[in-house]
């Protein structure tokens, strides 16, 4: 049976495509997901895709993840900088973590340099747009199972 | 005519598979080389892949990749956080800069966190040890020539 | 047809005329309604007027501004300095919008004198209790049909 | 008729038990229910216990308790170090409020030894795991009825 | 007989309406000042209206404001970030005084946004032109004679 | 034979009772020992409970507990946010610490929230007066016999 | 001839005596500089007595003190925490300096205790309100004619 | 009968006259102690002049002080800037508080800027060598019988 | 006809040739402005040289400047560190300006290091004493006219 | 005999006029050496003018100048805000030096605000391009030989 | 005459051998005492070797040792990082002065890394752990009878 | 065969002798390496001592030495307080390091204070002169081969 990776995304990015195109490109999170489906499928892996504004349902949905997921892709939008309570949830989860933003953080509001979900991550892919989420995906994969990488 | 890319690597690099290989992993540089080879092979590049402990030579390196890099990857080991002359001449380069790095410096300690090369870097790519090289080059041959990216 | 002004409210301002009316007068978030809707209509606007404990349901709120509303009226209450997530919606909403609070929040605790709506808003309004909602109604109407102001 | 006491748990503490057991036990959050209720009944207390992963809900709660408790005992959660809008709604409560953790919290990373919740609270107990939710019952109730403490 | 009401202008605000128009407006200060005396006059206010390039003259206005005042407007430009000796003037001051600033200084340089004046004031307007000096009269107008407003 | 808890208390609180009763009550030092004393005694414990205005004296007392001491009781005082000297000898003590303070020092002036003596506590009690210092001898005794807590 | 000391105040001294005279005492600047003069000439002293509420007229002051003083005693005010101008003034003038406050600047608000007049004074002298500048008359004749003192 | 003021003496002030004289004078400490004894008998009061060490002593004299003394004159050296035992011990102190120091410390190291005494002290005086102490028994003497000072 | 140029002094620049000659050297502000006048002069300048211990003063120059100044060099004293609205006034200025300090401020006291004039300088020299002012002058010369540079 | 001069150029200097010509113009390093080259001959001096992009390098060859140099203008580029080095080799250099940099580094980037070549250098020049290198030969030269300066 | 040494050592260093042996050997303090016997025999000197938990009595033993020590070493724990009081004496001891500390400080907590007794040192030992008091002997006996050296 | 121990000196340090020598001593880098082979052959050990002015060549040095060292002395320089890549080959070195300054660096200017270098040493020595580097041989020796120590 095909295993099971969660995407979950934070707050504003379902107004991706309208929101600044210039900075995050004209794919919405629909495209997203379906590029992302697309890779999946090809590793062999079955994508749960959400999105929520609420951090609580952000908390919540890493909980699940915690039953049935072998991996979990975090862009968790404003809450990367502000929210230990995600934090926490990731860091009681014992599946690998991938963190992936769009943008590059790093290169932005100092503000938005300091991650909380870094400190639960096994590694960070960012700037790269939809791609990043294709690149998380391969990523988690290989940590996965690694006898299938290269 | 194959389009270059270089892979710049800073100081202590050349240690990867002796130096701590619980946390580097036992690949060595050479292996690494090779990986790298073969991923951009496939994906139509050419690669110039160096390693230095000094600072000036990587930004030698660095200015040479202006005559005629494609894209730079860059893991700039401990300079990622002390170099300025390495941002300078990072930014004084035209085409597309991806910044690696084998461990989630993020999650090390906090003097590892802040990040020069960042500030001239189209994404970053972290905590995948030599996956992270391969996921680079694909991120940068997406940028370079972005028809085939998918 | 008359244009439409959001009026949103973070968390706590439910409790309006029962907390501290020393410090927030007796006038309920009821009251206040009622007021802004006389003062919008007088200036020829419909008010769409809400209020939230929580961050997320502000941050929709935002979102669906996005479709119809001339302008917004924030009082993110707490969120205003804390809430990257609302930021981030504000910034993505091309309509003019106003920053308001009842009261003075530069000469309370050092830790309410930095609000991140304020780096998406054309003003601030604060200190002014009731009023200030008012204001904040008169100088959002100058700014969004110019000519009639004066 | 017996007062009423509000026990409100932040986020992630209903995965008591299952989360890092060796840290936080391996008692569920309904056994620490369990134990709190006959704690009260013992004191001649009523409880209302109750867990959200949402800030707004949190803060909803606490309002609610303005009409009924005699007293709330608080485990913020993550939110202790983050959420000024529960602190702002504690603040509005005129019953005595206890702030419990069950980790010595200013033993643990930096970024969880400033609490908000300390600004409205009666008193801190923290680092006694489910014992400390005892003890804070018995707090609030020597509080509530100073003449039965001793 | 009318009460007074006094404007005070800091430094450089009589440069408005030549300097950088397409962020001050092309408003000049004799503009502004009889736009006030409109509104001042339609809610039955004296206005003494006043700009200096000097610390120690605003000082001494506001100490002169003591004797006749009902009310003082401040924009004290760039004084509102350093001068403590205008907060001690204001903070001797026993009428109500309103923070006034055209543009919004949350959203400027760092340095902008720190207020000595708030320390004194009632309130804070700031971020639409001359038009906050009008919402300002008003403002201070309903808390002179709160009977009035409305 | 009865197991023992040194109660150790820092400087100025032999002053208890005549100093700002207000805040700290009416009760003494030698009331709160007796308070003490009852309580350890129902718990089946002997008590060692002595105060000093000298650090080096309640460091030489925390030594001494090494030798007999089945666990500590530390209301520091002010040494609380400025010894290290303290700190170092309570982390060479193998037994229980239970830190305690009259009043919510995390409610009080910046320079009392830093704690030193949490550190090398099992956990923190403050707030209460008093009574925190049974519930910390309830606390202690739990810990150093657990099966009879509850 | 008698020898001069000049006593320069600096803004909003003017308003001694009807300024929070709970704070200030009743005494105004005229009465306080009579109690200088009695003060003075009973140590053989003429007294050069000022206030002004501009740092450029207390920097020129200072100056002129070059010529014929003795020594200066200063209260410079609110400009205390900020003129590095008139420090300057200070540093250039070969006499001795007494600086001296009528309050205890020490257990006011942050933002007054640091001091740049310190560094130019011989010494401080603060909180005795009026009587602060006797001593301080005082202390630089001990200064100025140290045969005399004791 | 005579009113009682303590003089109380921090670490290292027992060397007076053998340590750094350029800097401290030559007068040794029991010079001090003579020439306060005749500054103290001159205006009617007994002197209790101690000198310690140890922190914990002075925080004893403090608390003994509260029973007999009319005012107490503290340098606490060294303590000044480390001892919040001696700042409780002195806020517990309902007499009036005056610190002195030999040297101006708001011109030497950093570390010697800050001083706890001045959060419990009336006034500071500091600067003037052994003339500080005559001076602080003037002030201290004339705010405990205001009838007199003059 | 010649272009002008101002130069504008800060505080205490009076005082040079007589203040702390050995670090700002013998010539007095006279001879400095005749040896700026000949270099101005032979580049076909004409001077308006002027010193102020007044911050307003100096910002009405600015603005005067502003009507028929070809480019300004400020020495702006101690003003250079704390006036915003000297930076305000210059801001508003479309000429070039050229900051010039006598010493070398940067290798000076800390608080000597920030500079509020160089956010609007083309460039800056400092520590060349007098000099400093020629080569500011040829400096700007060469950026009015830069045909004539070489 | 003519006397040598020292000019130092930092990494990435060597890219001069191929870097961000609208920044620092289209004059590359020969062009700049050739226009020094023909100030020092004016004024008698023969230039040694190199560049390196290995700080090891300037270190060493400002070692070398300690043999034969007159003086010694460093552009250090990036080494200016990181080597500690450079500053060492600095100080133990007898000679005048002067600081030279292209743009106004005090209005880029914070980071690039600090130097640490400016705790060895006599003076600063930077923000006139090119021009600057020839301000700071004659700085130097009038320094060497103060009796030609004019 | 043999010339005299004192060894200091600061709080809880007569727990040595029983606290922490992994990190602090097991070397007693008696055993330690006894080494430094036998070096400072072996080169001619008498040591005076004591040890104290109270600042107080560290301080009056440097005091002492000012009368007839050649130089002292000193291991003075926690005070450390904390007395400034034993930093003024040592400061007022016109003999030389060695620090040495069993573990390396500068590897441990953060609050480990600042020593006051450094700005009193001639140098610095640490992590050594017994054998750094031999080698602190061997520093100072050549700092003493420098002739002897080599 | 007799063991190695690397001596590796950092920038400036080939200016021993004719740099500051009242700081630094008129030995030479070549007087102390005599010293240390002196030192080092009587302890049974052979040296490499090396100096170099480029981080990256120091960098080298540390990998070379994990072949054959039995321990690292280094003087770091400047380097030990910018350089993680020295860190790092330091860290990546199994054998015992022992880091030794001429000065005492935690009496300089306050950028000296942080070592990166301690990170990875053992032990530190500073403020001895060449008289540090040879307690260092002895230090690292009674490491190496503790049984010998004594």
């Amino acid at each position: 049976m095909a295993k099971t990776i969660y995407i979950l995304n934070g707050p504003n990015l379902n107004l991706l495509g309208t929101r600044e195109p210039e900075v995050y490109g004209s794919e919405t999170l629909e495209d997203l997901q379906a590029r992302c489906d697309r890779k999946a499928q090809a590793l062999g892996f079955v994508l749960i895709f959400r999105q929520s504004n609420h951090e609580g349902e952000l908390v919540t949905w890493v909980q699940e993840a915690r039953a049935d997921a072998a991996g979990i892709i975090v862009n968790a939008g404003a809450f990367t900088h502000t929210s230990i309570a995600l934090l926490d949830a990731l860091l009681a989860c014992p599946v690998p973590i991938v963190e992936v933003h769009l943008s590059n953080i790093f290169s932005r509001e100092t503000f938005r340099h300091h991650s909380y979900v870094s400190k639960a991550a096994k590694g960070v892919i960012c700037g790269f747009g939809g791609l990043g989420y294709e690149l998380a995906i391969e990523a988690l994969a290989s940590t996965i199972s690694p006898a299938k990488s290269g």
